[in-house]
């Protein structure tokens, strides 16, 4: 009963890493559903410090796998260090941070990377037919881990989802208490805060994509 | 039915500003109960900054008020601007910041202050008898808030509650699912992660005194 779930952070925050409202809620979810959880992110740079009171960029320089380590309180690894093998499930909670330190969509658009271990590590999950839970502007991925076609929602942003189009996803609009699956590939997304108004709303998609992602594992 | 809360934050991450599972679990459960949220800091430089990663101290300073932005996603203000009369009730998280940056438990124990505008706003909720819940280790300011005699927990740790007992605090032991509460001054106290093995415990007894302080406004 006690499945295992990767989770990748990207960072501390939701404009310069892992929006830590999606990222505490998805722990809590999987904890009361009595999974057992290896946060991991990777020990890269961010790719800038954002001050969250102003918005505007800090002259500083912190590191993502660091940052990630305090919604983590410590317990996180390297995500070099995970192989898909020894989990049921992977999630990736949303932020800035899976678009500007997980992947670079925030900058390039439908012409983003993901970062190379963090691209390796969902392949893996991929191929070996294991769920996926992606959040929020996370989906932003989905094509890049699974190819053209892939069904995933980012909610109803009409210039984020004509980029994933553009990718070759197959973009599905939502609501932000709902989830939308590609069984094929059991990929399970959610808008969160692609569209809430508050972390009640957020949550209330999250819990749904926690409970489906451990169904299907 | 909208109640209004203040929630006064000490940071991000739990060995150097407000514990973040706290934090969050507070706010959720605040926008699920349909209150009314707004975070406080103070506008002051932490303690210090706690790599989380590895626990070691790092050669940096942040501001406990831009860092709070973080898991306010900027929603979040001076606490010198906070007036106890626009609010029916105060909450205040735990994690090292209550104990390092809004007051200096960590370093002096018994004979520790409370940072003075953080003060000021606890005890014009207390004069005007509405209801205040501390967190974890937050309840270490409630005898400077409310007086010798005040009834609190951080749990069960007895060095901790002895130094409380010097301070001339009541302390009462509890489990990770429940709340004291001192009925005369409303003060609603909960051990959350002084006790928690996983974040599900954490949140059992946040709810309860979430709830409770709710029922109290």
């Amino acid at each position: 009963m006690h499945k295992k779930v990767a989770v990748i952070l990207s960072g501390c925050g939701v404009y310069d890493g892992a929006e830590i409202h999606e990222s505490v809620i998805t722990l809590l979810r999987l904890a009361q559903r009595g999974a057992q959880v290896q946060c991991f992110a990777p020990d890269i740079a961010q790719h800038h410090v954002v001050n969250h009171l102003t918005g505007e960029e800090m002259p500083e320089s912190r590191n993502v796998l660091v940052e990630s380590a305090r919604i983590a309180r410590g317990a996180i690894r390297d995500v070099r260090e995970a192989k898909a093998e020894d989990f049921d499930a992977l999630i990736v909670p949303g932020g800035f941070g899976a678009a500007k330190n997980l992947s670079n969509f925030a900058f390039e658009g439908d012409r983003c990377e993901v970062e190379s271990d963090v691209l390796a590590l969902a392949k893996a999950f991929a191929a070996a037919h294991k769920p996926v839970g992606l959040i929020c502007i996370a989906p932003a991925m989905a094509e890049r881990i699974y190819g053209p076609g892939i069904e995933c929602t980012i909610g109803c942003d009409a210039d984020t989802a004509a980029a994933l189009t553009r990718m070759g996803a197959r973009h599905v609009e939502c609501p932000v208490d709902e989830i939308v699956e590609d069984s094929r590939h059991k990929l399970v997304t959610t808008p969160a805060y692609m569209l809430a108004q508050n972390i009640a709303e957020a949550a209330s998609g999250i819990n749904k994509l926690v409970d489906r992602v451990l169904e299907l594992a």
